[in-house]
């Protein structure tokens, strides 16, 4: 198969993580006869210092021309105490879901054997758990209007839902279910919210399309609680823009690795694939980041074009690296720390 | 000392626990000599049976006249999943906040020594844990305007701030942690929010007034990951009341019993004080129910009125039962289990 990936390393620890997923990928090609190409474009605060705009049109005519998109992060510290930077890198973020129609963002959140207890969650709270939360990307309060009012004195922000919006995302949410242990949440603040109100009549109203899938409805802040408590009891969780923003940081505590959890970000042409970990700009270019949560993002990136077997290779010699203790400092534990160049290049051997 | 006292016993659970916190204040109006006059008034569903408003104007005024107000909970499962109720019991909540001004919601997170173990987290994760969240009560999207727009298929919600709410907000939080470990962090979206951008200035200018507080900023989506990571990183939590709503109900994780955490909700002339557990409908009526939360509420509504030894008097008794085992199911561990009312009396007591 030809494939036209694009790649986005972006700032921070990016490139690092994203050569090991290159280097990963490639490996792949080479045994199960794909041919990649790879096109690297500029995001983030790389971009504002080189063309200054975090997401250059350049950028989006590669995107929006490829099969996939892996993506890095993006973020510097060096714009996060300014309110008044007028360009931020995460401005590239947004600008880039909204362009390239990245509606659905899905975060799987499960644990891996060999590091359960590095969770601060208990193993029996957690051992087994496996959820996905499918997060509105496009949408919400990240989109509405929003400005100042009375001399900046006022400022507001507005919260907007349209029914099409919602009927996309939660059919993905029933498609995945079905798949899966066919329990589906929408979790919103319909005690409060008009948008909420809106979900739960929206997905109320398609349940009856999918007699097989159990659907629940719960406030976020009962989730918030619950997800730490019990997060055994979800399997598929939809949601809105800020409260998926909020649920996919914080399931991201019980697997015990953020540096593990893949995601993708999923549109009507393209999709995007990233780590979910940040440009942690503090171990940026000393070769110490944990380059797992990337590759396993390329995973999802080979399972989404149906290459199944591509993918569970990839997950495979992952867990084989877990299991083998060659692994980057933050789960070294004492015993060797591997860097994060080593790691790629013992997982693209042993595909 | 003279105290009038509305009571309002709401839904649920609220009038069995209610019961016992007026048992264990009468026990401590004899003992230092006061006099509490109690008011009982209607309010939640119980209001709307009766008059058809979830806050009748007579429950404001006997509220508005008090010099504290002892709540229960509010809530009926009758109308939860019921979009077209027109009358909801949570509309009570929310409009009486507004009206006797109840701007701060100060949660404080604790663990106790005995309980410690029922928490999902690890004990060396939460041990010593003590941090207080102060949530901004009577704004944010919770007053602004919403409504539907395009026949009902678009719906939005407003997120406002004006400048003075959150200073009054946050000027409670410099004075508490100036009282405390002096660690204040302001928790937003500054990366997205507009209205985020306006907490995060206001607080910035105010950080000179208060020299002595070492002030953070965070994003929400971060902290809501980080609580559970590491809840001894914070002591002051300021935050709008959406991310309030969300970060306390997740909080009250960590001491492993929603059951034991209480709350205020602090006004300019009139306080209210509560226990964070809700109505819970499953339990109402059973006398099982734990009443420790709202007895320990009645410890801060002491406490606020500057009457620090009747305070103490009751958080002493109440580890005194705990110390005991003379607690409800919840907290039994297959032990005998005392009645709601059982526990009431035995704290009322020992007072
Ligand atoms: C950087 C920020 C704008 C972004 C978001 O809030 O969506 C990030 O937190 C994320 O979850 O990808
Ligand atoms: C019942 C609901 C409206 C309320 C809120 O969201 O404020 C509750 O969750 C709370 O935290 O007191």
């Amino acid at each position: 198969m030809k494939l036209n990936i694009a790649l986005l390393a972006g700032d921070g620890i990016g490139p690092e993580v994203i050569d090991q997923a290159v280097k990963v990928c490639d490996a792949i090609a080479k045994k199960y006869d794909h041919d990649i190409s790879w096109k690297p474009a500029l995001t983030g605060a790389a971009a504002i210092d080189a063309v200054g705009d975090p997401y250059p049109d350049e950028t989006h005519e590669i995107c929006a021309n490829s099969d996939a998109v892996l993506f890095g992060a993006i973020g510097h510290p060096r714009f996060d105490n300014d309110p008044s930077a007028k360009v931020r890198p995460e401005q590239g973020l947004l600008k880039m879901r909204q362009k390239l129609g990245l509606f659905a963002n899905v975060r799987p959140t499960f644990t891996f054997p060999s590091l359960i207890d590095k969770s601060p969650l208990k193993r029996d709270r957690i051992e087994g758990t496996d959820l996905i939360i499918l997060r509105e990307l496009t949408g919400g309060v990240y989109f509405g209007e929003r400005g100042r009012k009375d001399n900046g004195d006022t400022a507001f922000d507005t919260m907007t839902y349209q029914r099409f919006e919602i009927e996309r995302l939660a059919k993905k949410g029933f498609e995945m279910a079905l798949k899966r242990s066919k329990k589906l949440c929408c979790v919103d603040k319909a005690n409060v919210l008009e948008s909420s109100r809106l979900w739960r009549e929206t997905v109320q109203r398609m349940e009856k399309d999918y007699p097989d899938v159990q659907v629940t409805y719960e406030f976020i802040d009962a989730v918030a609680m619950r997800l730490i408590q019990w997060p055994k009891g979800y399997d598929v969780i939809i949601t809105a823009n800020l409260f998926g923003d909020i649920l996919t940081d914080e399931a991201s505590v019980i697997s015990g690795s953020m540096g593990l959890m893949p995601s993708s970000s999923v549109g009507n042409k393209v999709s995007l694939y990233e780590p979910i970990h940040g440009s942690y700009p503090q171990a940026a270019g000393k070769d110490i980041a944990n380059p797992l949560a990337t590759v396993l993002s390329a995973a999802m990136l080979f399972e989404d074009l149906n290459l199944t077997e591509e993918a569970q290779a990839i997950r495979d010699v992952v867990n084989k690296s877990l299991a083998q203790n060659i692994v980057t400092e933050d789960l070294s534990e004492g015993q060797k720390a591997y860097k994060t160049s080593e790691v790629g290049d013992w997982l693209a051997q042993n595909i």
